[in-house]
C-alpha cells in the first residue's frame, strides 16, 4: 500500500517496453509501477519513478524488490521458477503464480499440459538426441521445428531444420529441445485474454499476426475475414486455457489457423506484442487490463474503438539512427501521417530489434494497413514505400 | 537532447495533474518529461523519472532546471513573467513564450489585448477603488464579477458581488482587480486548440463545460446541439487568438454562449480541464498535442473516437478517503462501469479538490452522461445516484 495514495503497489520484474507501457497504463489508475531493471537506461527505467536496479536471476535481489510491493508481476518469462516459488513461500503475492507461469517458461511442460487438456496443438516430442529426432521426423516428416524448451523469444530458440545434418549443431549443443511438426498454416492468429484471481475473464477480438523471420511485424485487428464461429472458438479456447492453468493477468495464445481448424502454437502470460493495438484500439488496453487483473480489480471493457486497427512493429534497420536521426524522422512521420500513433520504447536501435511500434485506425483495412506500414517503414528506413 | 534516446528533453514547470498526464503522453513519444516539482509527493513527481524539486518563484531554481531541457513549458500560470523573460534572455527555449503567456497570467492585459483585436468579451474595467466599481456598476448593473488580475484558478480569485458593501472587503484588500459584467449566458463552451512555433494550428471539437461553484464538474464533447456555424466560429476565434498572441502549445478559450453569440471568458495556455476528454475521446490527446507543439513537431489529428464523450471531474467529498477507502471504491467502480475510464492524480483528497476525473464514451448523450456521473459520484461519495 502506498501511504501517499492509498493504493496498492504493483512491482514488475523487467524494464523493457512491456514494463514501460504498463507504467504508462498505471498512471491513470493512480499507480506508479515499481520496476526491477537491469540498468537505469532500460526503456521503462527511463520513464518511471520507482526503479530498483538488480538481477532477476538473483533471489536476494528479487526478495528485496518484492518487499515493497503488494503484488509482483513480470515483463518477461526469464525469472527462474524456483525463485518465484521461493517468493511465494515468503508470502509474496505473485501474479501469475509459479504454477501457471511454468507453462509459459517451459515449452515441454506446456505441450504436456495442453495434451492432458485435449487442446489441439501441433504434433510434438521431446528431442534429446539425433535418434529422437530421426524417430520424430519419421512420424511427421521433414522439416521439423526444433524449439529450446526455455528462454526463447522473437524467433530466438527456434530452428526449422530440413534434415538430420542441419539439426546436428543444435541437437548436440546440450540445449533442452522439443520437436514440433511444421504445420501447413493458413495464417497465424492470436487470442488475447485476461483473467483475474477470482476467475473473471475478458477477451479482446481475435487478431491476425504477421511474422517475418520469426518476429512479429504486423497485427491486424480484428483478423480480416475470420469466420465468426472460429473467432469464438479461439476466444473460448484462450479463456479455457487461462482457467485450467490458473493464469492471472494477460494470457496471449498464439494460434495457427489451418484448413482443419486451430492449433495452439505458443502461450505468454504477460502483455504481448499481439495486443499492443489495444492501447488505442480497445476500450481497455492490455496493459491496463494486466494491472487490473494482478490487482484483483474487475476487468475493463474490451470492445474495439474502430472497425480496423493495424499495428506495425518498428524493427531497427541496418543503421543505428540513435541519436543521429530519429528525431528528424519522427518529425516527418508526424507531418505525413497525423493520425498514426507512434510508440518509441527508449531503446538503442539495433538491426532487427523491436524499438517501437505504430498504430493506425480506421474503417478500410487496405488503407489503414498501408498507412501503418508506410509510417513504420519511414521511421526505420527513412524511405516510405 | 537525451543522448540515450536521441530525442529532445521537454521540461515542465509544475508537477500537478497536468504534468502527470503530460508525462503519460510523453512515454509513447520516446520522451520522459523533466519536471520541476514543489515536492517529491506531487502527483507528477510520483510517476516520473526525471524530477527536480525546486521553487518556481526562484529564478536560480528555474535556471538550474532549464539547463538540462531543450524546451521548457508549464503546468500552471504562476511562474513570474520576469523570470520567464530572464530564461529567454539566457537563450532557453520557452513555449509558450513570455510575450504570449502574459495574456494568460494577467487578466487585465488579456482583456486589453482582446479589445484591440476586436474579439467579443464581456464589458470590463480595471477596479482600483470603490469609486471605480460604482462607476462600472452604473454602466453594466449589479451584480458585478470581480476578478483578481493574477493568480486565480478554479473559482479562486473570482467574486460575484451584489453591491458595494459586499465588494468592500475585496476592493479594499489591495488585490489588483478587474470588474466584468455578469453576462446572461445560455451555457459555457470551450474551444481548445493547439499551435506550433511554425504556426500550424489544430482544433478539437467545441465542448460544453458545466461549472458548479466556479469549478468545472463536467465536459460534454461535442457541445450538445451546438449550431455548426457557431462551432466553426468558436474554433476560428480560438485559432485566431492563438495566432495573434503567438501561442505555442495548447490554448484553451473558455467561452460564454449567449443569445447574441460568443464572448471570451478566459484563456489558458497549457493543457486544460476542458480537454481531458481527448485522452480517450480524440485521436490525439491535448497532452500529446501540447508536447508536439512545444517540440516543434507537426500536430496530430484531432478527430473524435466516439460520437459522444463525457468527462466528469472527481472533486474530493467531505471525507478524506485517502488512504482508507479509495482502493475499495475503485474496485466497485470498475465492477459497475467496466467501460468508464478512471484517472486518479495521486493527490490527497480534500473537499472540493480536483483529485481525478472519469471519461465515458458512446453514442447516446443521456446514457453516457449518466454513466460518467454515477461513476464519479460513487468514487467520491460512495453513493451512486
Amino acid at each position: 500500500m502506498d501511504a501517499r495514495t492509498g493504493l496498492p503497489v504493483v512491482g514488475m520484474v523487467g524494464a523493457g517496453q512491456l514494463a514501460r507501457m504498463t507504467h504508462q497504463a498505471a498512471i491513470p489508475l493512480g499507480q506508479s509501477l515499481r520496476i526491477l531493471a537491469d540498468s537505469k537506461d532500460d526503456g521503462a527505467a527511463l520513464v518511471a519513478a520507482d526503479v530498483v536496479v538488480g538481477d532477476y536471476r538473483n533471489l536476494d535481489d528479487l526478495r528485496a524488490f518484492a518487499r515493497e510491493c503488494d503484488v509482483v508481476t513480470f515483463d518477461h518469462e526469464h525469472v527462474p521458477n524456483d525463485h518465484i516459488r521461493a517468493l511465494e513461500a515468503d508470502g509474496v503475492a505473485v501474479q501469475p503464480g509459479s504454477h501457471a507461469l511454468r507453462f509459459a517458461q517451459d515449452k515441454q511442460a506446456m505441450r504436456e499440459r495442453l495434451r492432458e487438456l485435449g487442446i489441439p496443438s501441433p504434433r510434438w516430442a521431446p528431442i534429446a538426441s539425433a535418434a529422437d529426432l530421426t524417430a520424430f521426423a519419421a512420424q511427421v516428416g521433414w522439416p521439423v521445428v526444433l524449439k529450446a524448451t526455455t528462454g526463447g523469444y522473437d524467433g530466438k530458440g527456434v530452428w526449422v531444420v530440413e534434415d538430420l545434418t542441419a539439426a546436428a549443431e543444435v541437437v548436440d549443443s546440450g540445449t533442452a529441445l522439443i520437436g514440433e511438426e511444421k504445420v501447413a498454416i493458413v495464417r497465424e492468429l492470436a487470442a488475447d485474454v485476461a483473467r483475474s484471481p477470482l476467475g473473471q475473464g475478458a477477451a479482446w477480438p481475435v487478431v491476425e499476426t504477421v511474422q517475418e523471420n520469426g518476429i512479429c511485424v504486423e497485427v491486424l485487428a480484428p483478423a480480416p475475414g475470420l469466420d465468426a464461429e472460429l473467432a469464438e472458438t479461439a476466444q473460448a479456447l484462450a479463456l479455457r486455457i487461462a482457467r485450467e492453468l490458473d493464469v492471472v493477468g494477460v494470457l496471449a495464445v498464439e494460434l495457427f489457423e489451418t484448413t482443419d481448424g486451430l492449433l495452439v502454437n505458443e502461450l505468454a502470460m504477460r502483455p504481448h506484442n499481439s495486443a499492443h493495438w489495444t492501447i488505442e484500439g480497445a476500450r481497455t488496453s492490455q496493459f491496463e487490463q494486466h494491472l487490473r487483473a494482478v490487482l484483483d480489480y474487475p476487468l475493463g471493457a474490451t470492445g474495439p474503438t474502430a472497425p480496423v486497427v493495424v499495428m506495425a512493429n518498428l524493427l531497427g534497420g541496418p543503421d543505428d539512427v540513435t541519436p543521429k536521426g530519429i528525431d528528424e524522422r519522427v518529425h516527418h512521420c508526424m507531418a505525413h501521417w497525423p493520425d498514426v500513433k507512434i510508440h518509441l520504447y527508449g531503446k538503442q536501435f539495433r538491426p532487427g530489434r523491436k524499438v517501437g511500434h505504430v498504430t493506425a485506425l480506421g474503417a478500410d483495412l487496405d488503407a489503414v494497413r498501408q498507412r501503418a506500414h508506410a509510417a513504420a517503414d519511414y521511421l526505420m528506413n527513412g524511405d516510405p514505400r
